[in-house]
């Protein structure tokens, strides 16, 4: 373990553990005004919705940790408190990533970057149009964490209109999870795409809950074949099999394994393993459970 | 385009629309301790690291949609202002989501989902040995953003120790982007984890100033091959190559082009700038633009 005071070590380098360790981040392509109406566009990772009822994200232009200078959004945030939140895909990447050179102050972004201004209803700066949700915000706040280099600022804003582009909503009129192709910051250089490739599903226990892994036999645990994300979906069934059903699954599923293996126990132990894993691997949770129970019954 | 009002629209309804316009979101699994010391263990989706001096990260444990109550998180914050936030990785994934379950107040979520607490050096909750990152924190403010349903509570930390595992480091002893093996929360049942299949590094304009894609030619941004990706690429160097390189550059690498299309000058024209795409597609922005300047001089 690499243990780090944040007071011991110099603020770009804890900047850059930062960056590295708490990713992927959601991305803020925030347009704002200065009080001549002039435009920017800037993108910030430092951001997430944070509450629904009020509607609220918390983005954060943060002091430069070279210079301690304050950007243009946290300028024009505290001249006119209003500001879209775009979200940005992949599509977006390359000019969003050009709309945060350093242009001087007064320099439009979307002109630079290519992107379309359109007029909002609600607020005073435009919302990018290729952006799939644009998220209209009066800042409700300004939190100012500090006043040196590195230094965030809290832009809390209340999301006062909400538009999505129907190319990204489902059947249902929700926003499809793969349509609207997301991306996020990361450390360093990098970027996560929500893909096809990078998206995965676990049904989220709302109401139903788990036995855990503190429920489950020893020998179960102690797995040499089931992993920590076997065991953790192991541990989400309500409740665990009862033998009768065990020893029925054994004898009409299992019943060739059991003979096979009859002479080599552990061999057993450990085929019954990778068929629960496997058994797994397609969510059948109730009968892998019933190929591990079915060893020791 | 989908235009809605928040206030004109259920809150659950609302809450679904943000969790899947923004994303994927980094995810905080917060251990905390109550008063007399019980362990706690969840994760929050409502978070994201916000300044690096001071350190601080902020989460969100809201209050619930269906029933307006605080979670034990909440609490356990409010009474005892320390937490251990603790980053997730694709092999704490089902463990994670295991801990998510509405247990009763009072059980420890570490032995439901297995996960092993190992002693904080700065604040009383446990941090989880199989984190890649651990962050043990001060909470220094909690903000109510409401008190109905769905509202957020900003519980904003200041991080007092780094825990980084040794294995997700590289040589110069940073954060590997792709050793950390980060997953992300996004709306519905959706994960993203970032991976060699999802991540893409864009070179980032710290000091340099792009062109922009207003100081390009007309024929190129108006391009049926180019896209925004690639006018974004395309836009980020700091000068446009002159007019002598440009005809060397044509001379030396694409004259049996002019001289095969000759007759056929939008076949020319389309033939450049899908060389200048595949260029673009290998970062040489040089002759990507050398390439795409060749047809008119």
């Amino acid at each position: 373990m690499l243990t780090i005071d944040p007071a011991e070590i110099p603020v770009p380098k804890l900047h850059h553990y930062l960056l590295g360790a708490v990713g992927p981040r959601p991305i803020c392509f925030a347009s704002t005004v200065d009080v001549d109406g002039r435009r920017n566009l800037a993108p910030f990772s430092f951001f997430n919705v944070f509450s629904a009822n009020p509607p609220i994200a918390v983005f954060s232009p943060a002091r430069s940790g070279r210079t301690g200078e304050t950007k243009d959004t946290f300028k024009n945030v505290s001249a006119v408190p209003e500001v879209v939140i775009n979200l940005v895909n992949f599509a977006m990447a390359q000019q969003m990533s050009l709309a945060s050179s350093p242009y001087a102050h007064g320099v439009d972004e979307f002109e630079k970057s290519g992107f379309t201004p359109i007029e909002s209803e609600c607020v005073r700066p435009a919302r990018v149009k290729e952006s799939p949700v644009q998220l209209e915000c009066k800042v409700i706040e300004i939190k100012e964490l500090g006043k040196n280099g590195g230094a965030g600022n809290l832009v809390i804003c209340q999301i006062v209109k909400v538009h999505i582009q129907h190319n990204v909503l489902n059947n249902d009129g929700m926003i499809d999870q793969h349509k609207i192709d997301l991306i996020a910051r990361m450390g360093g250089n990098w970027y996560c795409r929500a893909n096809e490739a990078s998206m995965f599903e676990i049904e989220k226990p709302i109401t139903s809950i788990g036995v855990g892994l503190d429920q489950m036999p020893k020998d179960i645990l102690s797995s040499e074949i089931l992993t920590g994300n076997n065991l953790g979906q192991l541990g989400g069934v309500e409740s665990l099999p009862d033998e009768t059903s065990v020893n029925e699954y054994k004898l009409l599923e299992l019943s060739d394994l059991f003979i096979d293996m009859e002479s080599d126990q552990k061999g057993l132990e450990i085929a019954l393993h990778k068929r629960a894993q496997e058994l797994l691997h397609v969510n059948k949770l109730e009968e892998a459970w019933k190929t591990l129970l079915a060893f020791n019954n």
